[in-house]
Parts: C-alpha cells; structure tokens; sequence
C-alpha cells in the first residue's frame, strides 16, 4: 500500500508524494523534486543528508552520523532510511537545500577575486591576443514604405545590410521578430546585430536606433560542485555582473560518477540538465540581468567551462561512454549550439562556445584554466593544479602540455567530511592550533559576528596541518592524545572538536572524525601521486618544476606551507606558488571577448596530451604510500617537520 | 461584481471563468478559450455563434438569426449577449466546435483529390523541373574507439564524413544527442542526413544502418478556413499521409483582416500562432505520423504555402503592417526559417521553406498556386482564380503574369452565410431546383443516408442560380415567389427553405435569407469585377482568356455552367475551364520534393506583378454593377438565360 509522505522544507513549502513500503527516503525526495544535500550519492558515508521525523515511523538506525542523542531527536540520514507501513513527515533543514539558495550576486566595487580576474585579463591579453569576436553592429537608415515603395521590411532591411557588408545576410527568427517593431520606433533607422557563423552572415537581433542597446556575453564556469558566471559588455568587455550558486545537480551526486550514472536511468538525463540549466544557469542569468539592468535577448554569445562530464550534462549529451571503457567522451570540439539547444533564455541563437575537453576526465575547465594559467607562453617548467571536486594537473611549458585527473573526491569542497561545507558563509577557511592547549583559533567565511558552520576546503587543510604539528594526529591520521576536544564514540572512533555545539551557528558541534581524516588524506594523497606519477612518467625530478600554479574555488585561498606540510603538495621553494582564483572562469571570459583567445583555448586542447592515471601502472602504490602525514617517504618533506 | 460563467460544451468538458457585467459573451468565451465558431469576427451579421441559456441571465435580445421561438428557447448569440448580475451557464453546441474537431485524415486509396494531385505533379515534373532536393543520406562506417584510439564519437564521425563528402559537416544538436546511441547500435555504421544551408553542411540526423528509416517531409496549406497537409517520403515522393482540419484561427474571426486586429492585440500574436500551430497544424503533423507509423521525429523538410497574412500568422510574425498603409508585409521571401523557430515538434533543424508572398493580400498560396497551374508555361493567355475565404487572380502565360485579391469574404467557405458551411459531412454540395413545384434536389457530403446540416461553397452557386433559373429570385436577388418554401418573418425578410426542420441533420431548418442572399452576390460580384478590372487594366477582352483554371476547396468542385449564370465567372467556352482542386497543396508538395521547383515558386514570385484592388479607380464600379444577377449589363452574359 502506498503511503502519504510529507517533507516539510526548513523555511520553504510542505511537498507532498506517495510512496510504497521500502522506498529509500532519498529516492523518494528526489521523485518529489525535493532537494536534499547528498554529496556522497547516498552510500551512508557523508552523514549530509539529515532529517528529522516528525510523524509516523521510518525503518532506520542510528550510524556513526546519528548518535543516540540525535536519534531521539528524530534525526535520521535520508539515505538510510526507508518506508514503512505509515504515512511520515519530516523536516528538511535549511541547511540540506543552502546549495540552491546561496546564490550569490558578487558586489563588483569589492573582492579580492575581480582583482585576480583583472590581472589575468591583463597577462592573457598583454601576451599578444587580440580581443574581439565575429559579433559586428551594423548601423542602417532605410528610406520607410510607401503606396508606390511597397517592398516588405524585410527585403529593404537586406538590401541595405548586403550593401553595408558586401553580402547577403540570413536573418535568425528572432530578429525577423522583432524587425517591424524595431523599423517603426524611429523611422526605419535600426541597428543590426550579425555574426559570421560558418562563412554565412546571420542577423542575430535589430533594434531601433533611438534605444539604448548594450550587447552582451555571458561567461560560465560549471563546477561539479558550483556554477559561477560573469555577465560581460562585449564592445569594453566591463564585467557587468557576477554571481555564482550551487550546482542543482548535487541532488543527485557530489562526484561526476555518480552524476553520470543517475544521467543513464530513464529519464536521467533530463533531470540532470534541468538541475543544471533551468535550476542553476538560468537563475543565475537572470539575476544578473536584473542587477545589470537589461534584458535577456541581450546575451548573444555565451562561453561555458566545465569538465567533460559538466560539458555534456549542460548539453544534455548522453554522458555514459565516459565511464564506460574505452572511455570515449561524445565531443572533445563541439562547434555551432546556440543558447535554445540547451533551453537558456536569452537570445536563442547566441553561440555557445564550449571550451573543449581533452579527455574523459580533463575537460573544458582545464583548457580554459590553462589559458589563464598562462602556461602556454611559460618558459619554466610549469605545474597547473585545479582543485576541484575533481584534481586535475597540467605540466608543461610552451613547448608542450601533459594533463592528468585523479579523483580527489568532494573533501576539498566539503563532501565526504562531516562538517565539511564549500567556502560559503559560515565556512571556517583557516585554523591554527595552540600547541600547548591545543585549543583551535578560527577564520570564518562571513566576516565578524559570523558563526562557525563547517570546514571548507582551506580550512581542513590547516586542521590538519595543525593537528599533525600539534601531535594531535599522527601520520596514519589517527587521533593520539587525550583532550577536552577529544572525542571516542560507541564505535571507538575518535573525534577532535573544532567548534563546540555552543560556539557553532547550527547548536551542533563540528568535529573532525578519524573516518573525516581518513578521506581528507585520500584526497590530499590523491593530489601528490598524481603529481609525482606524472613526473616521473615525463622522468623529471621535482626540481624541475619553476612555478605552480594552484586554481580552484578551495576558500580564500591555500596554506601553502600547510599543504607541504601534510604531503599535498611537492616541498619545493613556497615563492614558487601561485594562487589565481577561478581559472575556469578567467578562461572562459576571455574567449567571451576574443576569438583569438578562444582558437587559443582549442589549440592548447589540440596540444595537450591526456595521460589517463587509473591505467598508469604505478600510480596505485603512489598513491598508498601517499596515504600518510605527510608521506610514507617522510624525506620527500623536509620542511614538513618545521614549526 | 465578477461572476461566474459556466461553458458547457456539448460533448465536452464544462469550462468556468468569471467574467464582469457588461463583458460580451464572445470575448469571455475567448478569455476562456472556449471555441464558438465566429466566422464574422464577432459583429452580429454570421448568426453562427449560437449558444444556449441553461442558466442565469444575459443582457441580450432577438435578431434576425434569433426568432421569438429560439429566443424563447434560450438560443443567444454569442456575440450580442453581455454578462449581467448574475452566474450563467451556457450550451455551446457542438457544431460551433465543429472546426476543431473535424480534422479528416484521408482514405488514400480513394479520392478524387489525390487524382487531380498526382496528375498536376506529372504537369509540373513533365515540363522539365527535376526532383530532388538539398538533402542527402551518407552512409559511414566508422572504427570502433579502443583504449589506444580514444577520438570522441563526434570526432570520429566528422573526419569520416569531411572524408566522404570533402567538406567540413556542422552537427545540429539533435543529431549530436542521438549520436551516442546511433553509433552504439549497430557496430558504428551509421546513415547520416546532411543538408546544405547556406553554403555549409548542416548534420541533420544520424541512425544506426541497423534501424529502418524514412526521411520524410510535410508539404502544408494553410488556409485562412482549413489547413491541409500530405505527409511524404522524399526519397520516392510517395504521399504517406493526407489530412485536413479547421484552421483553430477561426474563433478569432472568419478573414484575414479580423485576424490582423486580434493578433495586434496584447498577447493577440502568440495565441493566433498556437491556434495555427498547436492547436492546428502539430495535430495534423501528430496523426499523419501516427497514421504512417513514423516518429516525428524523421520529418526533416516542410513546405508551407498560406496567404501572406497565414504565412505571417504561422511564423510568429507581427501582421500588422499588412492592413495599415502603406500595406507592405514584413516578408515576402523569408530562408532560413527551421521547424523550432514556430514550435513544430518533427526535427528541429528542418527547414521551412515557404512559399513567398506577393504582395498584402496575394501570399505564398497563390505562387505555389500558379505553379501547379502551369501557368507559367502557358502559350494561351490564362485566369488561374484560387476561391478561398479570399478570392486571388493570376492572368497571364509563360510571359508575364499578374495578380490581384479581392475579398470576396468567407461566403464559398460558408461564412457569412445563417446556413453556411464548410464542405465537410453534411455539406450540401450541389441543388437542383424543379422549375415546376420549386422543391430542391440535393447532393449531400458524407454520401448515403447523411442529413443536411448547411450549404458549402459549391451548393451555395448552384442553389442561386437554380432560385434565379426557376425565378424565386430576381436580378436583385430578391424572393418573389409565393410558395411553401418561402418565409416571411417578422421585419419583413423573406427566405426560401432548402430543407425543412425535419429533412436536416440538426432539427432546425435550413434556409437562405436574403440577407444570405444579398452576402453571397457581393461574393461573387467581388470575384467578377475582380476578373473584369485587371483584364481592362491590361486592355484585354474577354475573349482572349484561352483557359480557365480553377482551384480551391468550395466543394468536389464547382458547377461552371452555374456559376456562369450567376455572373460570377465570365461566359466563355465551357471547355475552357479547368478545376485543378487545391493548387497551394500541390504547389506546396511539388516544392517539397524538389528544389527546382522551390526556385520556381520563387521565380514567379519575383515575376508576378500585384496590382492592389481596393486603390485601384473604376474597381467599385465594377464591383457595383457586378451585385446583380447575373449583371446590371446582361450582355456580358448572354448564356444566363438559357434552361
């Protein structure tokens, strides 16, 4: 018998759906479109998706997420609880659907991150590509109809414009849509937007030369884990708007597999680019619109960077080859989509540049970060990290580019932690630790006043950093001394207490467990092997490396010494590294306002060889023997004992 | 005060909305997308849109279509009721919805229709134009990927098919998404549909060699009263599917000029558009594909031939500027056009190649017209006459040819006629009158054992003629017999009864007024001035016309000798006329199998001189002397008085 099920949503409405007995609640919110935070896919191993039963019963039990206190408290994971004979309602916190609305519209007067935008604008451009695009605005005065005149607007409108541009032009839909209206504003005089696509001149929109008209381009970095956009006047490229906002795909999984196989069940695939186009992107351009003040048919070019999965979701391309051997991506170069083949909302045939992938793992992102990276014109040898969901490195110089993907996982951004979050209000984003009292001291995301709600990626970083400095931990990153802050569960599992329940803004403690270190060092292990794999693939010795360039949306940035420290990062000259925000990003807002930029990016894609590391033979053992603070080879980091 | 109204259709749902006092009928049935057939546009002179009173009351009265015993009833119309103080529920019949939902998927094995198609496509292709068009199936076999040979499914295929046809192929978004599958299907050996556009190779479609495959195309007319379609393989021309249904337009008034107003109004443009396309023509599309057994999906080419205003209406396109001076369209030739940019549901890259306007009033309907009637290989000099709601003249021959519309309005459509209808099931088509006891005899749509329901174009010349052959009519065409079949009512108008209340499908009688009468001989004086203006414009006699054409939907065709005799069309040899049926559909399926004949439709459009009626001197003089049976000057039709 089917059963009513209620998820009353923290500061939202009640959503009602039936369900049968033995239906997981997690499948049972998604069906209902309710969003709940499940960064590990659902397996029971990131303790995120918390709900409280507030009526009828649930077949569940307590796990190392729920205590018994919690239990009580009608705390359940939706993962591990099932439909039973009874109709339920629970209670979906807030903070389970924060990922859809923290979206986030940047103050542009203020933020470290635009001056880092602006100086790659400036190292991309001041390399020697030209900016500007195949987007041309062609002023024409046409002499308006008459009884003995009576040739349609159309065919006056095309005369002229075949005149002006010494070809014929084919008008898009829209633009014929708008061109009486446009023609009789002011007296036949209009401007006309046209693109050279495919050595045809298309006319992409046409408005009355009494109005102001700013044409613009939308810039998208897509994440695994967050969407970030800038909107951009193509004729100064000023950034008018910026924003970003979680991916609404989370829903269904923090990594790229787990979104892959959700894209392959019926009806997958569309759910997969609704949460991302219709429930990220679209918001996302819509808002800056409004703070921007203009309408959305003046988006008429938009640029998009995300990996090869993110790539083919927002295209609404059957991701599936990918993680199936041979492990064949559907595009690498996709050419010629426009803004309605995905369903955005704004001009419907602005192109959609997509930056191209390299590999089934190392995909637009990369290609258009490694333009901002600035590696393609580097003489040193050159190390490119994103710290994404995924980790993806770039090695290489002018002469040649070697790309790899190891998956870190979600910690950096706050999967697969228990208190872990993404570098959002709340966040702690640096830690030190008192070695005496080995009480924390903590810098929040948020500024003054704000409370402690998790730990983003640079925070962890620095806890345990500071935890090994401070004998907390030991290499094996289990917990080794007794402290108020130390905590042992049922289980025997230790805990160490960043924040305490009445310190925190959720009235919940924020601890790192020893399973949470266990995948903070997998992650961080991850990231090392892959590094030192791929040099020693290329036989060079980490001296060789002149410059490292870390990117990725981590926090405010990274502790380098704390990420030598714990084994992370190779332990050469800290000067050498370089922090430069969102590279995604910077890439694709520069082939939003440069052609030549954007045959820059698809050369370095054509260039760039993949070397795809779960095959590599070696890397498995590297990556174990990375698996220890700082490294199982505690000689490859001789600073990492430093104070 | 609101109140509420309660639509209840017969054989359908009950519709609520409410509506404020003093609100006409008609236009809350409208508010509620209620249809009720309005040919009129909704000013009282139709009578069609009778509704009945069940409960409540409305601010209305008697009129010439409402007697006392109607009224008496609850029989209103639509049109001249206004809401009151209080709720109402009304019938609205079944035969006011009757253009909905009649649409007619036609028999192919039978039918005078596709004899009269097939033998103007042998004229059309015997006189030299080749088939064929743009569009051409590549067959490729591709290399499966390997973990050595890992090119992505869009690299792999490109190369092959740049390859194959030595060009680059853009692919289209629908054939990217299906090409994951496709490849997967059967061992990576594909059919590709690639279509030139515009100078590149546009990538359609990609199948499996594995899947049986059509590639078809839908040829449409779409007509200001009815829209017609065949559905076609494009590989051999075979006509798969045949159908015809009301235009959904029809609510929003019975001409092209009522149409104009709605559509000028707020929101008037996309609801003109949806009842054409979704309401309409997706329908059609729908059960023609249904009907053959094909997805939708495989319909990558449509042609589309409707007057200027319809051609307007389907592209989404503001008509507006057609009826204000200096009436010019807002296109005449329009490429480029895909089935996405209107909302059709096949594939939605296929190209919509219209038929192109002529002027505000001779539009796409006419040039796929003229081009099968053979006109433009004529030696003799030619009238090629389409009657639609709008009557269109071409005259010329393989030299030169000229055009003009007149509005003769929708009376051969069984518009502004009390029992005027279309020539669906129940039409009658075709009376005789017995010159002795003035009974009528009738020939009746739908064969065998089908009552009477109205009069359709055809029927309504022959019934004319025969009430003035028998002398129930004079010159002014008004009654002057005594007789059991003639009325007299109450403001002193007389009518003839076609059908008693008993012989009729309906119950209620069906007889010809002289208002009806007085509509209909305006009809046909607008089509004889029309023929008699533009041969005078040019200095031609009568006698020069070497042939007749006659094309249009008014019945199985028309009786010549009838219409003749009524003044309608000039009184030349008999032989000389020809009724070729629905030359815009031909026209339009020619265009859909063979380019040579789009650029001929394109040719005769740039060809074809306009000469507008209404601004022309000496017009409505003709018209005027054209409004008598058969005319005021009966020497121009010396044939008139015979038996």
């Amino acid at each position: 018998m089917e059963h009513k099920i209620i998820f009353a949503i923290e500061g939202g409405d009640n959503v009602e759906i039936t369900a049968q007995p033995g239906e997981k609640l997690l499948d049972v919110a998604k069906k209902a479109n309710v969003a709940i935070d499940a960064p590990c896919g659902g397996n029971g191993s990131c303790g995120k998706c918390r709900v409280r039963l507030l009526e009828g019963e649930l077949d569940s039990h307590m796990t190392r997420h729920i205590t018994q206190e919690d239990y009580d408290a009608g705390w359940r994971l939706a993962c591990e609880a099932k439909v039973t004979e009874s109709d339920v309602t629970v209670l979906v916190p807030d903070i389970a659907s924060a990922y859809r609305s923290r979206m986030k519209i940047a103050d542009l007067s203020n933020t470290d991150e635009i001056e880092i935008f602006n100086s790659t604008k400036e190292q991309i451009f001041g390399a020697g590509l030209a900016t500007g695009t195949r987007l041309t605005t062609v002023p024409v005065e046409l002499t308006p109809p008459s009884l003995d005149d009576a040739m349609s607007d159309l065919e006056r409108l095309s005369g002229a414009l075949e005149e002006a541009l010494g070809a014929a032009v084919v008008p898009t839909h829209f633009a014929l849509s708008r061109l009486p209206k446009a023609l009789r504003e002011a007296d036949f005089k209009v401007n006309c937007l046209v693109e050279e696509r495919f050595g045809s001149k298309l006319l992409l929109d046409v408005w009355s030369q009494g109005t102001e008209h700013k044409v613009c381009g939308i810039a998208i970095d897509i994440g695994t884990t967050t969407v970030s956009a800038v909107l951009v006047e193509l004729a100064t490229g000023e950034i008018l708007a910026k924003a970003s906002s979680g991916n609404g795909q989370i829903r269904y999984g923090a990594d790229v597999i787990n979104r892959i196989i959700e894209a392959t069940r019926p009806g997958g695939l569309e759910k997969l680019q609704k949460a991302v186009i219709a429930e990220t992107i679209d918001p996302i351009i819509r808002n800056m619109c409004l703070a921007a003040k203009l309408p959305r048919e003046n988006v008429c070019r938009l640029t998009i960077a995300g990996n090869t999965t993110m790539n083919h979701l927002f295209a609404g391309i059957d991701p599936e080859s990918i993680r199936m051997e041979p492990y064949v991506p559907v595009f690498m170069e996709v050419t010629g989509l426009v803004a309605r083949d995905v369903g955005l909302s704004v001009n419907p045939n602005a192109e959609l540049v997509i930056a191209p992938n390299i590999g089934s793992y190392v995909g637009g992102d990369i290609t258009a970060g490694a333009l901002a990276s600035m590696i393609w014109t580097a003489e040193d040898m050159t190390l490119f990290i994103d710290l994404g969901t995924n980790g993806e490195l770039v090695f290489g110089n002018a002469d040649f580019m070697m790309s790899c993907a190891c998956s870190a996982g979600p910690a950096f951004e706050g999967g697969d932690i228990s208190c872990g979050m993404r570098a959002t209000d709340g966040a702690i984003e640096a830690v030190t630790i008192d070695k005496e009292t080995l009480k924390p001291a903590l810098t929040i995301v948020g500024g003054e006043g704000q409370k402690p709600i998790g730990l983003c990626g640079s925070g962890l970083i620095d806890a345990v950093a500071e935890m090994f400095r401070c004998g907390i931990i030991n290499p094996l990153g289990k917990i080794n001394v007794e402290h108020e802050r130390v905590r042992t569960d049922e289980y025997g599992m230790k805990s160490y207490v960043v924040a305490f329940a009445d310190e925190s803004d959720t009235g919940r403690e924020i601890a790192l467990t020893e399973v949470d270190l266990d995948n903070f060092i997998r992650a961080k292990g991850a990231i090392f092997s892959a590094i030192k794999t791929m040099l020693e693939a290329l036989e060079f010795p980490v001296e060789v490396i002149g410059k490292v360039i870390i990117a990725g949306g981590i926090g405010s940035g990274i502790n380098i010494k704390n990420a030598i420290r714990i084994g992370m990062l190779p332990d050469i000259d800290r000067e050498l590294y370089t922090y430069i925000g969102n590279s995604s990003l910077s890439g694709a807002y520069a082939m939003l306002i440069s052609d030549e930029a954007t045959e820059k990016v698809t050369q370095i894609g054509r260039n760039m060889t993949y070397m795809e590391l779960s095959s590599h033979p070696g890397y498995m053992d590297e990556f174990v023997a990375a698996c220890f603070v700082p490294h199982t080879n505690a000689s490859l980091f001789p600073s990492a004992g430093e104070d």
